[in-house]
């Protein structure tokens, strides 16, 4: 790895000489704006607009029902599922998109105890990201509470496992502090226990490279709103490994999962591999601008993204730590145990990154005292890193989160 | 009524009068061509493409995650679901946007289930929109088999309620031929057996007056890309009557349905109200356009609506009966008794259809016969209906429906 630079001019050259400079250009970003909270929503490529036009004005506005044949919108949820697999080290017909990631994770843990009958126990982590415990509460309560969540720890995880346990669920990569597990060993570990795996990839997809084949993966579920940059609400997507795919009975038996959606037959007869598991009809618009989002990560490729986001959460938690004592690095310190991601405590952190977002510097905060910061290596330069620091400085120095408009919350951050 | 016109000339003259005309310039609709297949994919309002650009470019684009707060989008489901609401009866407060329709109808049932905890019988109808039959399926096998789904006929339906039953799904305004059912006479009897009535509303939402606080229905769910102009694969909705919502438990609890998504705290509480019908992120980039295709419908009306919808189904029944007695009136002959379409019987159907569709009348086919002509009253004009029957005359005569070409099935029709 090239050295970690010292001046804002070392990071010039870098940005000068980065092989992923062009990328940049692929999207819509705002002057002046240093934008690192891509892992809560990416940013607007420049080709969705033009993309989106297309469809609404000529696909539907004027070929209206019949797009669904001639400009393949049946087959989006498989097209667009392959490429996001094609990111993430799966072989076609094992992605789809669809629907948001809690439904995906509903769908994938209720097919995960079905296979696993007699057992009762879901494993996942009390710091998941919140919604995939509720989830998993959903699922187990409407399972007749014969089944039991255990929240652990990445310590606690391996005395968790044991022959009662049906289900794993984990993030890839922590929301919050973007600790990122060792998918290959933790999911043998889990089949070692007889018990499936399912990995949320939600802070993974886009960010880091992912081997599910390689690393055996049972089922997997993902976002399409913040490394994919499919927009606001994006479609998710769901795996399920081939091996499994015969015996992956979901719940949300809707039509467009059925072997024959237009036949109209009375009773549900699941569709032959991935596409049983979809539900309803998918939603074109939200699709269409997913497709063009993964397409700007795909023209990268994952390897290249990787090293120049371990360069920049490496130069971002080098500068912070030199020149803000105030705040403590929440993440791990080596870049080959993190995500895209660099988490810095700070107790008044709500306020602090109130006044970061003032200063045209966006990450976003995570209760209780967490500033996060996302280096998606697309767009994100050495610059933006070193600056971003600069600004923390200067509110440091400044005090200014003090100011009253900086504490008042908001309802979304 | 005004008497049916039987004449073209006729037919131009109610358009002049037409008190609803200027509404059809709300849409973008290909020139020459008589769409009577909104009840599929209701067509592009002109002012979605411009709402999209915004949505898109300046929210997504220039603001990205502030959006959240400073457009509005975390409100989107809630806001969009009370101008459904207002659609159709409902009072603030008691429908969401969100999802799919096959999701939203796993949720309803799922909670009604809960609410009902004794009983064990789902009624619905054998003639359901499939969706329906298989969502029942997937959540009577996900509580364990204690539930049995009884497949009744309008006929059959009185006979098969009891004291075991739970709840009854029945979709309001029939895919296949129209017939609608009485929902206050219906939901009083479904009550009066002591169940829960759901009624799906995929036919209705801006076809239809509907009244659902007024007939006391418990829980309805319909679809946002029918006649409420929201696009392909639109989000769809959820009614949950205010009585109900303490009560309402469902087991899709993502974090949108929390009582505070943003405290990222270890345990589900649902929001109060009909927030806890939510599950995942919106789609916003879709939620915007349903937004303006449910305006599109709320500028008119519903009883305007209903009035003109009424008169150009009367107008293309009798032309077609009149005109083309190779065909058989699938649908109810009173009005009062049907939705906003119709459907026709022949056992070429599905050629006939094509053939007509290659002459710029779009209605769809509907296994095994059914030729399906929806009359959207926003947008269809009277002569509209005239010359869908004289394309019908003018195939039927060539019997162009015999050529290879339209014989061949497509994946989607």
């Amino acid at each position: 790895m090239t050295p970690i630079p010292t001046t804002r001019a070392a990071c010039e050259a870098l940005d000068a000489a980065d092989p992923l400079r062009a990328h940049r250009d692929a999207f819509d970003l705002p002057a002046g704006v240093v934008y690192l909270d891509g892992n809560s929503l990416g940013p607007l490529p420049r080709r969705t607009p033009e993309v989106l036009r297309d469809v609404v004005s000529r696909q539907w506005g004027h070929d209206l029902i019949r797009s669904w044949n001639s400009h393949g919108w049946i087959d989006a949820p498989r097209r667009i599922g392959d490429a996001i697999g094609a990111l993430l080290g799966a072989a076609p017909g094992q992605v789809a998109a669809a629907d948001s990631t809690s439904v995906n994770l509903f769908k994938a843990l209720s097919a995960a105890l079905a296979m696993r009958p007699g057992r009762t126990v879901v494993v996942s982590e009390a710091e998941n990201f919140p919604t995939d415990l509720y989830i998993a509460e959903g699922v187990i309560a409407q399972l007749g509470g014969r089944h039991t969540l255990v929240r652990a720890t990445p310590d606690t995880l391996d005395a968790a496992l044991g022959p009662d346990t049906a289900a794993v669920v984990l993030t890839h990569v922590n929301y919050r502090t973007g600790a990122m597990y060792d998918m290959p060993a933790v999911t043998a570990r889990v089949h070692a226990a007889g018990a499936l795996m399912i990995w949320d990839l939600a802070h993974s997809a886009g960010a880091v490279p992912v081997a599910l084949d390689e690393a055996g993966v049972d089922l997997a579920v993902g976002c399409g709103y913040k490394y994919l940059n499919g927009g606001p609400g994006a479609p998710a997507f769901i795996y399920v490994a081939e091996r499994h795919q015969a015996a992956f009975r979901q719940p949300l038996s809707g039509w467009l999962g059925h072997a024959a959606p237009f036949a109209f037959e009375p009773a549900y007869r699941p569709a032959d591999g991935i596409g049983r598991a979809l539900c309803g009809t998918p939603a074109i618009l939200a699709m269409s601008a997913l497709e063009v989002g993964v397409s700007t990560v795909a023209a990268a490729g994952m390897e290249a993204l990787r090293a120049k986001s371990m360069a920049l959460t490496s130069l971002f938690a080098a500068e912070a730590s030199a020149r803000c004592p105030e705040v403590q690095l929440a993440s791990p310190s080596d870049p080959a145990q993190r995500g895209s991601q660099i988490c810095l405590r700070h107790p008044e952190a709500y306020a602090v990154m109130q006044a970061l977002i003032d200063r045209g510097v966006i990450g976003d905060f995570r209760t209780p005292d967490v500033l996060r910061f996302g280096f998606a290596p697309l767009y994100v330069r050495h610059v933006d890193a070193w600056d971003a620091v600069s600004r923390l400085r200067e509110v440091l120095d400044t005090e200014a989160w003090r100011r009253p408009e900086y504490q008042a919350r908001k309802a979304v951050t």
